[in-house]
């Protein structure tokens, strides 16, 4: 056996999940491999059952996570040539909030032959967003009563989180929610299936479950929302919660037969993708705030003191690392709104010319929007196309664009799209200014790091150096990072994190001359941010929609 | 020689020319030719040399006009097997305001060979908008000075038109201004070539020319403007006035020989596209809105009494028949805005499944649309992408959407900006009728009466039956209706207009069902239409946009 040791962490998103190993000094990544998910998200049809799901359902099938670990951990291992002996810890990190409704020994309920057909027994992806006025009743009923839970949420829970999608299943399966004994967010159920354990992590139960000062909301309010409910906390909820960082257990034989570690090697609490990417970007301290940029944006960021940041998704003591209070804020569509326009919207002539140009269109389009200066497209755009996390936690909402003329062309609404999704970055930013808990440092993770052109409009926007994780696998790395401090080779995360994340500073420069420009834009995106947000138009437009097509019997 | 007679329409369209040959008994078309400008409409760079065109520039080469006559007449005498004897006059239609400048026997100074370099020097085509300052100042100006002839504007006139873009001219390009004899509408222009004499038809000079009660702004008025521009109207405009429907002279033996018509016979006094529509609409009439709908739409109706009609574009007196007072109103992109949107946002997984459908882009979009019930892409657009004519007047308005969403499809986008286009021409009807001239029957003509798709939405969105022009060339058939009258085939416009005129009544029939929920869209085009119609947002964004252009030195 060499002197080295080794450590793995497997990061499930949205599409795909993908295993990073990674060398315990330093932090090396030596290998990583990814799968993707064999039913990918579900939110037209369940499967291939040619069952019809609703409007904003976004549901995943839990064995296309086993099946992550059965093809990325032999392959990384494969692929380094280490000994995987060598391997001393795994850890994992995942999209949520994303429940699932399980048996008390784990077994999601859609592995049940007589539940294969029903959409409520699949996985909830977070951004299943057919649980808002479930999320909305909530909401009213927290302020109504004055919970004080709420504040930590800026004031109002989403619609993607465990809560609204558990009372959206009480109140449309009655069944199956009376079948579901554990009521299990897959960050945590992935954990059990590699340890045989059941923890809950602090983070998503934090961020996620309206766990707060060790209390869940209390059976009067789940009375309150629905008798039926009462008792959703106490009979499928409430479990022993873990640390972040701390060991699990030892992985079983089953899963070391999956994944061809060593039985028995350290089984990190599981955690949340956005969150662990923070020990990725060594932002462990106060005020470092990361973005992890991808399909959407979560924005981590540590914080010495807590406080009431409007329209954040949740501030967790120890949910970032242990014993500081960790914020999160995010934006629930970014990456996923380049790809929207880029697969429906853009002319066959542009594929064209970005094939002879040897391009991805992502990267034909941004070609062509840098060669325009800045503001020349006479476009703005509000990013809410998957709905407005923070800070207005609202997902009915959805997208406009104005200033479109007949001289518009597909490269003007890319980039204005990209802007857009960097304004929005700017009004969480300000937002946590204004709420005593200051952004010091901006650090950039996730894919869309690798667009200079998507870059360089955030440094122009946020006005303010934009530093990134080396890494392209923040969420991936942070995991191992988690993985090296549960199997005991530093004392916690801030070490580790030090020795093991990878950041490049100042890796994008505001230019002052666009910045300027944008901020004449800005404040029209803040005028129609005010304008729009309070959801008047949005709704309606929304709810005619919906009205349509149930009329229709979609 | 038989005893049948034939008269020939010529339309000038924005694209092409189009020439009808008609039989004068009963208006059955028997050829029609169309021929496509060589030039097009030139917005990016002017021709072939290279000289690159300012921001909503658009011209045009009036050679190509010419060549519309050569090719198209000679083409349907052949196409109609007719003897060209037995044709015995001919009518010309033209976009408008396009005008010209010209030397004083007619030829346009971009024919010239020191001045074809010259972008001053070509037709300013009707959506050239680059003269929008220079309406801005006019308006001012009028409105200051209280100018009488403002309120048969609207209250507005309009950068399309004659005076902005002459006073563009003037400020712009003093050597080519001081060398205009004549500020030619191109209306005017091809009935001079076509018989040798120059007569100004009282619709484009009442519409676009701010001809009223038989005068013009006045030397002060304009000296106000800008002293240069002090002595336009008398030294590049005031000439004699023909009336609908006259004969202005013979075919010369130049024109003869291009066309292969007889010499003498008669030549129309010229007319503007839309209004000569309403001839071939049997719409002749108080009350009887036409709207031909192409790339624009311009609404035209006869009314008993004069009425200010807010944002209308126009009210002349024998502005459609000789005295009668014509309405015009518009919206300055239709047809244009659905081409736009699909020939560059529709990608392309669509052409290709379009093309296996064996449809067009616009079939196929129209195709799927259909199947969604109405109100289901939860959508809603501002048609402004064109500017909006009428009821704000205003061409630096841009388009708007709004309701995207991940889930929103090239098809439901389109399908909202035809359900746009048809709430502008709601918003106009509207505004008539609160006007004290109501809108009594609502008649499409144009190109776009083939689509079944988007007159099924405006008869849902009008809440009224679509009648339609059975002529697919309601201009062209138009023109040949005053071809008729002026060879003296008929006593006046309305006689021949019933005995040659189409129309198909309630063509397209309101699904009350969809108008419902139209009508709740409706309530939300109005309020974007209010809030968004004051400019403020969509100024500045164009302001922003010039200035980046113009400090890139484009």
């Amino acid at each position: 056996m060499s002197s080295e040791r080794y450590v793995i962490g497997v990061d499930y998103g949205t599409l795909s999940g993908r295993a990073l190993l990674v060398r315990v000094s330093d932090g090396f990544a030596v290998a990583s491999a990814v799968h993707e998910y064999e039913h990918a998200v579900m939110d037209e049809y369940l499967g291939d059952t040619g069952i019809k799901l609703g409007a904003d359902w976004a549901l995943q099938d839990a064995k296309d996570y086993i099946n992550v670990l059965k093809t990325t951990i032999p392959e990384v291992l494969s692929k380094s040539g280490i000994n995987p002996a060598d391997v001393i810890g795994i850890a994992t990190d995942f999209t949520a909030s994303t429940p699932l409704p399980a048996l008390q020994d784990g077994t999601p309920l859609s592995f049940l032959p007589q539940f294969t057909n029903r959409p409520h027994a699949y996985v909830k992806l977070w951004k299943h967003h057919a649980a808002s006025s479930h999320a909305n009743r909530i909401n009213e009923l927290a302020h109504a009563r004055g919970e004080e839970w709420i504040k930590r949420y800026g004031g109002k829970i989403s619609s993607e989180w465990q809560f609204a999608k558990a009372l959206q299943l009480c109140e449309e399966d009655k069944e199956i929610y009376d079948a579901t004994q554990v009521w299990v967010e897959a960050a945590d159920w992935i954990v059990w299936q590699l340890s045989g354990k059941y923890i809950k992590n602090i983070c998503t139960a934090g961020y996620k479950g309206i766990y707060q000062d060790g209390h869940y909301p209390s059976k009067e309010f789940l009375a309150a929302l629905n008798p039926e409910f009462a008792h959703f906390v106490e009979n499928k909820v409430v479990h022993k919660i873990g640390q972040l960082g701390n060991r699990v257990g030892g992985l079983t034989a089953e899963a070391a037969a999956w994944t061809g570690l060593p039985e028995g090697i350290a089984v990190a609490v599981g955690n949340v993708d956005a969150h662990v990417a923070a020990a990725s970007a060594q932002a462990t301290a106060p005020g470092q705030m990361v973005a992890i940029m991808g399909t959407s944006t979560c924005n981590v960021m540590v914080g010495e003191k807590l406080s009431d940041v409007p329209g954040m998704c949740g501030v967790v003591e120890g949910g970032i690392v242990p014993g500081k209070w960790g914020y999160e804020a995010g934006q629930s569509g970014v990456g996923d709104i380049f790809g929207w326009f880029v697969n429906r919207f853009v002319g066959e002539s542009y594929l064209r010319a970005a094939t002879e140009a040897g391009l991805d269109l992502h990267n034909y389009l941004a070609s062509l929007a840098s060669h325009n200066p800045t503001g020349s497209h006479g476009l703005v755009a509000l990013d809410w196309e998957n709905g407005n996390r923070s800070t207005l936690v609202d997902h009915e909402l959805s997208g406009l664009i104005v200033g479109l003329t007949l001289a518009t062309k597909p490269e003007d609404v890319y980039q204005a799209l990209v802007e857009a999704t960097a304004f929005g970055a700017r009004k969480i930013i300000e937002t946590f200014d204004e709420s005593g808990v200051p952004v010091v440092d901006f650090i950039a993770s996730g894919g869309l790091i690798k667009s200079r052109f998507v870059m360089q409009i955030y440094a122009d926007i946020l006005k303010r150096p934009i530093h990134i994780t080396e890494s392209e696998q923040g969420p991936a790395l942070g995991s191992a990072i988690h993985a090296a401090v549960a199997a005991g080779a530093y004392p916690d995360i801030q070490t580790a994190s030090q020795a093991m994340g990878k950041l490049k500073r100042n890796a994008f420069m505001p230019n002052e001359k666009n910045s300027q420009v944008y901020d004449a834009l800005y404040e029209h995106y803040s005028a129609l941010y005010r304008e729009f947000g309070n959801g008047k138009i949005m709704h309606s437009l929304r709810a005619i929609r919906n009205n349509a097509l149930s009329q229709a019997g979609n």
